[in-house]
């Protein structure tokens, strides 16, 4: 008996519901879990089951091509281990958390790459036994170094790719390269902080909440469609290093929360916007 | 058209999604939004399904009692205002945050009146131009004064029966009279004090987080299924006067979601568990 | 026997407490309560002393002076009930939730007064017997408008004047008439979005955190000192007015406790910045 | 120059802080933080003096004697670095992140070794070359095994004793040999549930909060006072599995913050609570 999921994104229409779970009950096929929400705003119709059986993958997607109206997509995947690549700089908080999970328990996942541009956190990534690939910067275009690292990434052929505190801006061509496939971690603050030094900026303000934002890159580095959000209070004796420290627990805890929903399938991407089902 | 709400909870079964949505479609009905969720511990289904259109109740019963398994339950409910009575004693926290929320918007529900065991809030009440009913205990058995409040209460037969900070131990016959239909709120520690002045137990204790649970009562008055549940972080600054304050917010806040929540018709109760779609 | 508070901001030095606290003692007062900050990055010092016993606020005061270093700065208030003017327009829930905790407990406050520029809240306010003054601003100029309402809150001279959702922008004059006693509740969002119909921006954008900003108005409107912030989830399932909704919920309590703080004397405001003891 | 922390902790009296910090700029140090709290119920006072200078500890401790009440308890210890023994069992999570941020920073702490009743975190802790050691609990009575790790525990001579999900109950003759220095991570739901497998009682009861306590241990295994709590809401779709899984990471973080405050001195013990300054 196999596990896998099926996700269905298609413009809204009487029956749908109806439909679609009839053809898995034709197939004989267990749902297991059935989620769906239906944006009225938009009209789109948005479905995740979670189906056990055994599986005739062509002849459930004619199926379901049938039966759906046009304009819509349905992808059928395996349920279980994904395999992602983690690209880091410096900062180990992040990567120690994906480490701890994969190896330990929490994530569903095999990460089958660490590639940094800088050498400092190779010692921490051999220690989980996990090839740790230096791709450094110095003395190229950013062109020519994203270039190196999709070529990378690509052999390795990654479902996701993790951006850990990775200090780089993408090029247009890497981030096109993997459409909601990239997952980025990104500090957050109300109010916002533009530019340089964000938390010296919010210390400045005297912010009483930071956080932190998971999400997809897809065209500007920090601005793709938001996974998920935590905060922490903070106050008037956290210096701006004390924030860091603080901010860097929340970014942990968000970008692994916000990647077990991505690797459980449970995230859709519209728009610039996410449904989480 | 009208807008109504179908539930349903029944042992689970393969097509179950596809027979209900089937027959919602078959009559017409269009699918506003739906949840669903399946307990496989035990082997439940439940489904939320918020219909608009031309209703035949009697048909579409009809055609659901042949279509869902033995051992079914169905409701069918008109969407919208609901009605409640509110009981309390001498605290205005919650009872003021219902009425400002009935009026000015947040809880679409109608008050139909107050009723307390002392007359303290009377003038709060009537500020909101609501009936206050006292009905005090003063030398009345537990059993008679309870029978008053039923009596009272089933004559302006409300959906649902709120205890605002009601300070009184319902009798058994009491609470069977409304099943799944009175709505307490209580407050909450970690850990958990039984007995007399659990603020005082909460600060010799030094406990750094104090909360509120909003539950329905069956048997027990404070171990009903649980609706809703919200914490506040407190410390070593905290009399126990002022977690009594503080924990005031928490609950008029848990008490008034949760009651969103049920007044929704997103409540379902089974066993001693709540599923909220 | 009286309760006085003092607040001392000035450079720091060594031996400022010892300084302090030694001429407290010498004038036979007990020190209830006792906070302070250093800020080391500005070299400032922040003290706040909860008096009790029997002043002699001159002497007090000239002891003070001689001990402290140059551009000091020390407030000696009687603790206690203080008195505001509420600005509103048309939205309830802050006002209410003010009204409700200085009537029924919760804020030690007499809200001498309720401005609106629109008699929307009239009833309301009538309801808990606090005078509501309407000043519309149809017809005016920002001046002119802005003009009225000064004159009608300097004629009342309270503490502190608390904008509960008031939806103007104020004038450079207004603002500058009471600097540092101006409160306002402002959402948050993360990531922030400027500009008209917020809620909708933060929808469009599937943000999964929204909240709310009290501080204090100095210059620009949203730009103040930050007393308190807090923020609530929320999800794909939230249409923006659902978003508003909750919204409501986070700016009444964070406006509240805010004010709370504010009130017992505790937000010390230097730079962009708040200090809390 | 010298970095060390005074804690003082006695009877409330008149002119305290002036006292203690005469005496602090009599002997030339400088007050770099200083916190200070009186439980006015009990009459206690707690003060927390962060001091940089050159120190002649014997006679600032003398001065500090003869000036302080009868029944004054005061330390004087150096500020930064400190040496912990972990004991562990079989979970990874709490263990890891103690690990990352030893190393990568987030907890200035020298784990001097860990300690297992089971093998299976040997690796884990070898990757990060921390000696491991295994004392198993196989044959042994209660006592025998208690009295190995307490003689290896203090052949190490840490600061304090941290029990990373440590799934022992210590005996008394442990716990009393480590007074205030022992350190537990302990689940807790809002309600409390005792007994076996918790998470499938509170699973069962549908609460929709769960949480986690740091406390030292002192008597009973989980009611030691209290140094920190966090809370995550859960839902009806998280089974006891998923619960458990979010729980962890709840409880690593509380442990983690629960430490860090008490590294740097700032949790007073007294009675069954904390003041943490």
């Amino acid at each position: 008996m196999q596990k896998k999921i099926l996700r269905t994104i298609c413009p809204d229409a009487k029956g749908l519901i109806a439909k679609i779970t009839n053809i898995c009950y034709k197939h004989q096929l267990n749902i297991v879990q059935n989620n769906e929400f239906v944006d009225h705003r938009t009209g789109r119709f948005f479905m995740r089951t979670e189906l056990e059986g055994f599986f005739n993958d062509e002849t459930l997607l004619a199926d379901l091509d049938d039966a759906l109206p046009e304009g819509s997509v349905r992808e059928l995947n395996e349920a279980g281990r994904q395999k992602i690549v983690i690209l880091v700089t410096k900062e180990a908080h992040c990567l120690g958390d994906l480490l701890m999970k994969s190896v330990y328990g929490g994530l569903d996942v095999e990460i089958a790459a660490v590639i940094g541009n800088h050498d400092t956190l190779r010692t921490l990534v051999e220690r989980f036994d996990i090839p740790f690939h230096l791709l450094s910067h110095e003395g190229l275009t950013r062109e020519d170094h994203d270039k190196q690292v999709v070529e990378l990434i690509d052999s390795i052929n990654p479902d996701y790719v993790v951006l850990a505190k990775y200090m780089r801006i993408l090029t247009p061509d890497f981030v096109r390269h993997y459409p909601n496939r990239i997952i980025n971690i990104h500090h957050s603050f109300l109010p916002a902080f533009i530019g340089a030094r964000p938390y010296h900026q919010a210390y400045e303000r005297g912010v009483k909440i930071i956080g932190a934002t998971a999400h997809f890159v897809n065209d500007n580095l920090d601005e793709g469609p938001i996974i998920m959000q935590d905060v922490i209070h903070v106050d008037h004796t956290y210096s701006a290093e004390d924030m860091m420290r603080a901010g860097r627990d929340v970014e942990k805890n968000v970008l692994s929360h916000g990647l077990y929903r991505v690797l459980g399938q449970r995230v859709f991407v519209y728009g610039n916007r996410t449904v989480i089902l």
